[in-house]
């Protein structure tokens, strides 16, 4: 039995610049950063499972504002929240995945049950929500999502017929952030885990889907490598099946993590033009939280090693 | 510049038996794959590109009611057609997908139109619909998807409370036939590309999401490697990211193509417990046509070879 358990967290990546950024927000941020890895380090030094802690990080990031996951989603153009969340286990490589979910308080959660309760992997629109409704998953009013910031944000965003990433104002749309919150673990039964959610892009195409949802792209987990949550232009992620391709290097090719991670998102992915990061854990208690933007939110902890908190470069 | 080109194609696979089928009915399915196949082909030997062959072919399997894709979809439980579909491009890796659209009479040219027409990779349900309107897909109305013999399917499954994956009888509710059509193609030039398109599970919940549309799962292709199009148990293939499995075990291990789809269709979704079958071709021209069900339907021809096609294993 291992006894190393191991935790990272991310909340997003993107054009993230000290400069533009006040010292107090920088503490909520930071902050809020370390809570919810806390959250999951306690459930993994308990001895609790690796898909209890990445599903219990990922919620408590969804319920934070601050990032564009539950309550903080930003707006698609016809001002509806609509939401997308993956989550994996290593052990038996099993997956639930729901997308364009709406009024679901916490995404992540839903995607647990699909995986748990359902005879799918991969639950969309209305037929995800009935199935929420079906299985008593708690939902919230509009009202609950509506964060004036966000709002605010979809008429900027109109106006200028642009479609905005994350919480950038207009003014440094060429700023981009890519809001998504997700969650990677190792217990100390040698499991790993892997979780991913997102409210989307602001004023974004109806029904559009990006990597977060997609196994293989924006979330997975596999006890033999690794487990990887992303976070950036899903658009490329998915072309480039990243979280998939980051264990095959590793099983197929004999890299380590670190040398996985640094060549797809330094290599491959900024090659293709493709924004983005993410965060891995394999079954040694390796952490990795790479990125090719200007920041990413992140946190990361090993049972035998200090706390790590990070935004910018 | 190559000048072998390929292509090969499917019409989905599952418990498909000699003893079930009539000598009518066989010749009419071999006929429906040669029709669609030869479409292909000339394609390829008047130098037009894979992608277009991939995709003509598709249309013309979607157009067939013998196929459960586009025409021949079966119903949801809530009596409506879902359709789902991806295609990609080996040479710049891009690509397109749809899920839960209705209406569309082709879904595998909305999916080429997303790739080729818009800033993203995957768009779904009315928000995929409402592109395809502004694109000027052609729609058809409700009455052109109803073809009896699949609504008659859907009351038998309601009956019966059971999720029927294609066009099985009730009584053989357990002989499994996974409905999805598909076309993997080498063109002159050495470009390599694959389509997949599917009308989903006969009663299945309504917003569930297989494989078909997940780039990495049931649709792969890249220059570099192969091109691969799947058919099966979808759940099993998204937890395995079938094709794009078998593009890493080329690039990363060294496989050749028939290795490759022979360890992740015999041996990996066969131990996961993960009925289906693949198509798929190389960059030699190399055709690879394999299923570990009962049957598949197929059919696959090089410039330098024989027409095959198949039903039976």
């Amino acid at each position: 039995m291992t006894t190393k358990t191991a935790i990272a967290i991310h909340g997003g990546a993107g054009t993230i610049l000290r400069s533009q950024m006040s010292e107090a927000k920088e503490a909520q941020y930071a902050g809020a950063l370390k809570d919810a890895l806390l959250v999951g380090d306690k459930i993994l030094l308990d001895k609790g499972l690796a898909i209890d802690a990445v599903e219990a990080v990922v919620r408590q990031l969804e319920d934070t504002p601050l990032f564009n996951a539950g309550k903080g989603s930003v707006f698609t153009h016809e001002g509806r929240n609509e939401m997308d969340a993956s989550i994996m286990e290593g052990k038996s490589l099993m997956a639930g995945a729901i997308s364009g979910v709406y009024n679901v308080k916490n995404p992540i959660t839903l995607a647990r049950t699909v995986m748990e309760n359902s005879e799918h992997v991969f639950l969309s629109g209305g037929g995800a929500v009935d199935f929420a409704k079906k299985m008593g998953i708690p939902l919230e009013s509009d009202d609950y999502f509506f964060v004036q910031y966000r709002y605010d944000q979809l008429q900027k965003a109109r106006e200028n017929d642009v479609i905005i990433l994350d919480h950038t104002s207009v003014k440094n749309a060429d700023n981009k952030k890519f809001g998504t919150v997700g969650a990677v673990a190792l217990d100390a039964y040698g499991n790993l885990a892997a979780a991913t959610s997102t409210g989307g892009m602001t004023n974004k195409q109806h029904g559009r889907i990006g990597d977060s949802p997609i196994i293989g792209a924006g979330t997975y987990a596999n006890n033999k490598t690794c487990a990887v949550s992303c976070t950036g232009h899903g658009e490329y992620f998915m072309r480039a099946v990243v979280a998939y391709d980051i264990s095959c290097l590793i099983e197929y090719k004999g890299l380590t993590l670190k040398e996985a991670c640094t060549f797809v998102v330094h290599k491959k992915l900024a090659e293709m033009g493709g924004e983005g990061g993410l965060i891995a854990v394999d079954p040694n208690g390796n952490i990795e939280m790479l990125f090719n933007t200007e920041g990413m939110y992140r946190a990361g902890k090993a049972s035998d090693s200090e706390l790590i908190i990070g935004i910018y470069k």
